[in-house]
């Protein structure tokens, strides 16, 4: 197959501070649909134009942030090996049995030098998008409820250990570095981005003292206009806005970067490069981050919530 | 890796009636970049954010059409393993010499079902995108001069036995099959789309008496005010429009067809979905291709040249 | 004042064959919101962003068309002023009680040299968009409800003696003559675009032989995006297409043309020129309404719905 | 005449401190197009597609800001009545010789409460907009020199008295309040939005304790689209940014706040409100206008340079 291996971002569990409040910001602001709730009182939710049943899980607890980032992958045999394959390198891993996030087959996790608890797995039930499987229409009202992402897209995660992450997600997960920051006067890889497809990143990370941080988790819209009315949205909704609307110059992504409802950041962006494996990952230099307008191409400037906020 | 086997579309060689007057459509109303001519007078051509040092050769003659489609594959070990299961599954594959085609390397060509010349090759020289390799802008004067397509996207070939073609890109190519329309009165796929990445398309077919046809070749923008100013600079330069601006029911991207000085179709075209491996293909019938607006959702009909005209 | 005078259209009372069905058309799919019946059966509609308590009034009949196009006037002292003037010009005028239109003060009613019941009026209840007095909020729900246009723009009506109706619009109403089309060999014109304001027109005209009929009816949208939007809408809803999307050359307008279930045409755009009285009218020849793309810039050519399809 | 009176901004001189610096900036970046220069060192620009010779004068001093405003009225018996009407108000005029400025008719002065210069002016050479007159094109190259924006559109001055401006746009120079915003704990109106058209606004006012200030002047773009491609530009161009991509929640039109390289702020907008003499006003109040999103309705909060940055 030419798209195998580790195939796209499957779902991230999310810890929200007040699972109702957040239940309402990501159904009904957001425009998530929600497919579910389990018996641990977790909350299931997707993005529109999503097949499977879910890519968003809210846990109710007392502190913010992301407890897990899964991987669907190709097939059952796909997941069997990437298991043997983390083995090999080093990396303990544990199986999780089907059923324990609902319509969810066996998932392996494991823990990466960043600290995160990532997962892969094969099989989720696939539940549409709500168009005819026949002739299906090019809109549904479903496109317009909240502000209404395409689909989950990449999280963007701060922990310790980015160069043992990159040596991971490239040697052994099949992902491509598509671009970098290297820290202040110095050749060391202070931030990545990483594709396990044609799109800009599946999966980032910045260096951080505390590991297991969650920066954003961030959703794909249509166009810049759906930027625009994301804004209004959120305005209207009282959402804390961080940056944007504007562009990065990483990924060329046009963005806003807001807060959920429990201090999570997240982001809904449109467009951006489309590389490929043999691309040469670009280079972005700690100034190219900030007045280089990598992070924010109309004001050039590093803010400072950038690289202080996370959960 | 993630993206492995074939990557992507990196080639069309297009016969056209009048160099001159190809390379003036070419490069100053589509607005490609050229980047050579070589000893037989062939001109090569790439988008502005393509890597590779091109994406369109055209060559004169007296009969407008495709003379081959190529993909780049991930590397010259891929290529060979791709040659070894062509030859396996029965097909005849030919080698043509490093340097046939300017800056670029070994080529495998083989002839498909639908008649057509079909070409691998791992090795093209990287001539970038006109930004800086550190810290790069996040625009381009490049990005405005003429219609300023991304990148070449796909093209939808004619011919006949498509059943054949689905065949073999699925099974030796690793493509997967993303939409298709049944024939009236048929469960006979009589048009298919195929990816090989997270592309609604990389190349797609059409059934037909005569082999070896071009429907047409197509090239990506970023958004659909783009597609509006393709039109007006189509107008200013009394470029022939066939179909559009409309959006697309199959792969829902926003659209026009038009047609190049020696009668070659082409299209720009923005968005559309973002499909994976494991999504079911989306079944149109015959009446969905028309009526139920597979080619046209604004007009819900199958214009009369859809069928008829190719090159 | 400097908007003073005649200052924008006001409302037009379409026929239709089925009062249901159109309402169901232009308050489900349109997204129109329904603000009153009268005791005749006719239904009132106004556009999101409106304040006024309708622009568009629904009478159920055996034959679609237009009743009447109403202009709203600055203040009373202006409508007295202007009915004053119609009758000095030889123009014989009308005054329709108030309340005859719900909500609407008195009337002067006139036919002009097409055959047209023209109106203005100086008084209609405000109602608002629905948005906070104080503060308002910069989006509503309301704005992506069907296909959502901020207002009723414009209609273009087809008819003899359009240049009667110039010369009674410019001379008497205080209108501009934005852009006009020549017929072929002559210096006549054959169609007229007319602004009261810095619109690029708020009503045109047709040279036709039978009087009194409606070409279409204009309701604006924000973007190209929801032009793409509209017609996507148009298609889930089986509304028949006629042009478009495309740009008009004339008022460079973003454009689609459709019929409601009545088989009146309406038009849903966006954009085009800001005029203003001073500047020269724009002269369009009968090849350049065609060939030269002033109806449909993309296509370049006069569709023939477009001559003879009215009601 | 529906439109008449004041129908128009027609010029803004800067001040500008290296006049060269400025002629790069307002020709090459903003794309302008410089269209004389005169005795006196002032160079002269238009958008490209403005009719009138220009509206922007470039006046290089050693202190920033605006000389004067100059509003465009219907013709000359127009002028003469609204330099009495001011003389009977008690404004004091002044008489500019024709050709003072290149290509432009005399020019009727004054002082405003705000200590602004304010012109009145009937006559300016036609030079168009670079199409035909006859079928024009629906787009130009010109259309895609630099940001490119539409036209001069408004600009937003500072000082104190904005009751007395208040009183004399709307009692003299036939100007509507469209929008305003009240002072903390008060019904005194301390900023204001005037039109003369169906704008959202042709001039707006700040009150501030210096008299003369220029906040921003402003530019129309097309389309949100080509917000985002300003910012681009700007970036590409070192050009420092204040505010924005973001939506005003007053006038709703989406922009950019900048400085050109003397400092002056400008902005480059799309879209927004078209309102009507008849409309009431939307009353902001000082909270409304920070966290009530007035100035930005993304990030609901008052920008602290917005009130103290003014050349």
């Amino acid at each position: 197959m030419a798209l195998t291996g580790v195939t796209r971002p499957g779902h991230i569990q999310l810890r929200v501070l007040d699972i109702e409040a957040a239940v309402r910001f990501y159904r009904d602001v957001l425009g998530l649909t929600e497919t579910g709730r389990d018996a641990s009182g977790r909350v299931y939710l997707k993005a529109w134009d999503e097949r499977d049943h879910h890519s968003v899980i809210l846990r109710q607890t007392d502190r913010a942030g992301m407890d897990f980032f899964g991987f669907k992958v190709l097939n059952e045999v796909t997941l069997n090996q990437l298991e043997s394959d983390l083995k090999a390198y080093g990396v303990a891993t544990e199986r999780l049995p089907a059923g324990e996030l609902l319509e969810t087959g066996e998932r392996v996790r494991f823990q990466i030098p960043t600290g995160h608890q990532i997962e892969l797995f094969a099989t989720k039930k696939m539940v549409g998008n709500g168009l005819a499987p026949v002739n299906p229409k090019a809109w549904s009202p479903a496109s317009d409820r909240g502000i209404a992402p395409v689909r989950l897209d990449h999280a963007l995660l701060y922990g310790p250990d980015v160069g043992g992450v990159l040596k991971l997600f490239t040697e052994v997960l099949g992902f491509t570095l598509t671009e970098y920051v290297t820290l202040p006067d110095s050749d060391e890889k202070g931030a990545l981005w990483l594709s396990c497809s044609n799109k800009a990143h599946d999966i980032a990370f910045v260096v951080h003292p505390e590991p297991a941080k969650l920066h954003h988790v961030s959703f794909l819209l249509d166009s810049w206009d759906k930027v625009l009315r994301a804004a209004d949205i959120m305005s209207v909704n009282d959402i804390r806005v961080d940056i944007g609307p504007t562009r990065h110059g990483i990924t060329r992504g046009g963005t806003i970067y807001a807060w959920d409802p429990s201090g999570n950041r997240f982001e809904t962006f449109m467009g951006g490069t489309a590389p490929y494996p043999d691309w040469p990952a670009i280079h972005w230099t700690w100034e190219g981050l900030g007045e280089g307008g990598g992070l924010d191409v109309a004001h050039r400037k590093l803010h400072e919530t950038f690289l202080t906020v996370v959960t």
